[in-house]
């Protein structure tokens, strides 16, 4: 994958369509080797673009096909190609009328974007096009036996079109080689990574065809079991003895993220769910929300920034607020109590902390974060002291919020819980 | 920037290190070139670093430092070098007392952890060792004349260290070569990329000296000018020939967001600001909770993702969400109007719609959004109907919403509000 944006580079903007068509090829059965990420200066996305299509079988570029002078990704594949670059009259047509509807609803005039249409509609002679999203049309150019997909920058659009490249000959010849990899996935909460390693080696490492790789982020230990098909075997044996050692640890052997895993505990018991925020904002019930078909588990939540709405929206006293602080385990227990009463649900998480930068004291410093979630059978909290800046201490939050109503909700006992 | 991780490469996680190296540097006067993500795999590993090493003039790898069987990095830094490796007996006394304390905290025994601790204090000879992140130890590589950075993979254990990176004669001597360049950054909402790209033509583009990149994500236009010392005047004039031009659309010419304009003009008025929020479940608040400082303007909101709650919590009528549907414009409306009442705000910003990628139908199709804000002095409405899967509808419905806001709170006309 070669993505091509100065503000990506330069990590104004985080790069989505590399990681998005990763996903896409590796279930399809090819192995990503490599997302380089360029600016706009030509040389360097065609440096970029000659060495993947010299080391790879298929190649994936994103941006650089907009209306401006900046835009240059279909010049270099050209280069790069050796083809001319030709204007495509029924592409420009197709162009021609997008711009047109755009050009009336922003009450511009046309001329403003006749240039930009025929700079959109000017591709490699030869090229197949895959249609447009907005005025960008996406590409598909074979350079020797490489096929190049070339596709618009946005996301939405980078999505729109990817479905059409993999239906063209020259991918369907390179994907008609792949076989999708066996995949098993282990999610663990609460194990340090040594303790993951020090149980692979006992459970023998990887065996031929089959990939490992352990990998930490905030709490969760995340182990991925790639295989080739005919290392099934192995797979299985690997997963099922990670999993024996691991067990009080493991929350998920089928790629369930912790949000995923408590929205299907609640829907299981036909309980339902709702949160108290304060530090974190509302990033909890975003995360529960982002996952789709869970409306009737997920009935909503507090965002309670201010200790006026913790006292009116959530119920918690002015007295224990002045008494304990608005950071304390006591109001995060309020907070808790309050959101079931008030979002009439049966099972609610509430967090109160200090994200900083400011507002921490010696007493209570910044990543100071109290957390409780209740049910109708009982409630449980804890408390953490997270490093990091404002973005990641609201982040650990978010996933220790999670787990602490996974854990209520399977009865585990609380393992490595104030581990940050 | 080189970053390595699996994980990474094969998109189930997103690169935030490569972000967050480039900006740190080119804010410190060095143009980013490249963010080169690869795998596990020691020899992809070992090519990149290569590349990176023969081309840049700095290079900072993140990733592969953890105790785990696939964290080579070390291993493959010192081959590309051409160094031994060397256990650190002082490293190695460091890592074994943090991994004692894990090990106390997990209730495991210490043994477990020992052969990570001596991977871990294992380093090229000669390299300078930046300090400790959990266990993992930073260094600085010379190979030839480049010096090499490497760093954790956890960004939130990268970031702490990186500022002692910058403090290394290796890395100093790259940084005094270097002078921040000079940055304006035009924030544009509802201008056509096209149109921008007009208007920087009828400016007269670049000059010498000047770069400029143009880049629309969801309803907004990016104008990034980048300039060396000597070409500051060219960059003025270009900057306020692109503003005088595109006046109706500029939101912002300091590089605040959106969330960071209507927080300020909600603090100077005085004013405080709530959420009501159904498809987008909680974005909107989160995104503004972000933003650190504004505890005092932004107080809270709430999500009312069941339409009982849309009437307990925000006392939208049972009636009207009968006739209208949840979805609706009146919905919408008795949603804002519900949470300033509800929440004790000034300003409030209400959405409702259908995310997907259930949930359409003919009438009320996936992406149709209906967002109400309303103030002490009035309200406005807007709807959209967004292209794009589940989380692009949210994160589309979040940025129109937070420009309802402002528009609103400015009292501009309301220019392209319904252009996707």
């Amino acid at each position: 994958m070669v993505v091509t944006g100065s503000e990506l580079v330069r990590g104004e903007r985080t790069d989505l369509n590399g990681p998005f068509l990763a996903r896409s090829l590796l279930a399809l059965g090819l192995e990503p080797a490599r997302i380089e990420i360029v600016g706009d200066d030509p040389n360097e996305l065609e440096a970029a673009v000659r060495v993947a299509v010299a080391d790879a079988e298929l190649v994936a570029i994103s941006g650089g096909l907009g209306p401006t002078h900046d835009d240059r990704t279909v010049e270099v594949v050209a280069r790069v190609a050796g083809l001319e670059l030709v204007v495509r009259p029924e592409l420009e047509q197709e162009i021609e009328a997008v711009s047109r509807e755009v050009a009336e609803r922003m009450k511009r005039d046309y001329p403003d974007f006749a240039g930009g249409v025929r700079k959109q509609a000017t591709v490699p002679d030869g090229a197949i096009a895959l249609g447009l999203a907005g005025t960008a049309p996406g590409l598909v150019v074979e350079i020797g036996r490489t096929p190049v997909v070339v596709l618009p920058g946005p996301p939405p659009e980078l999505q729109r079109l990817w479905p059409n490249a993999l239906t063209t000959p020259p991918i369907r010849r390179v994907l008609d080689g792949g076989v999708p990899p066996l995949r098993r996935t282990l999610r663990l909460f609460g194990a340090g990574e040594s303790m993951v390693a020090q149980a692979f080696a006992e459970a023998g490492g990887d065996g031929d065809g089959v990939e490992t790789t352990i990998c930490a982020r905030d709490f969760e230990v995340v182990v991925e079991i790639l295989a080739e098909p005919a290392a099934e075997k192995r797979a299985e044996e690997l997963t099922s003895a990670l999993g024996a050692s691991l067990e009080r640890f493991l929350y998920s052997d089928d790629g369930r993220t912790v949000e995923q895993v408590v929205l299907n505990l609640c829907h299981e018991r036909g309980l339902t769910l709702g949160t108290a925020e304060s530090c974190t904002g509302g990033l909890i019930v975003a995360r529960l929300t982002a996952v789709p078909g869970f409306s009737a588990t997920t009935l909503g939540g507090i965002v309670a920034y201010s200790n006026e709405l913790k006292e009116r929206e959530l119920g918690v006293s002015a007295e224990l607020l002045a008494e304990q602080g608005a950071v304390s385990a006591e109001v995060a227990e309020a907070m808790a109590n309050g959101a079931r009463g008030q979002l009439g649900v049966d099972v609610a998480v509430a967090v109160t902390g200090v994200a900083g930068p400011g507002g921490g004291t010696d007493e209570k410093p910044v990543g100071l974060v109290y957390l409780h979630a209740v049910t109708p059978w009982g409630g449980k909290g804890s408390s953490f002291s997270f490093p990091g800046d404002r973005d990641s201490i609201r982040r650990r939050s978010v996933v220790a919020a999670l787990h602490l109503v996974r854990r209520l909700l399977t009865e585990k006992r609380d393992e490595g819980g104030t581990d940050p």
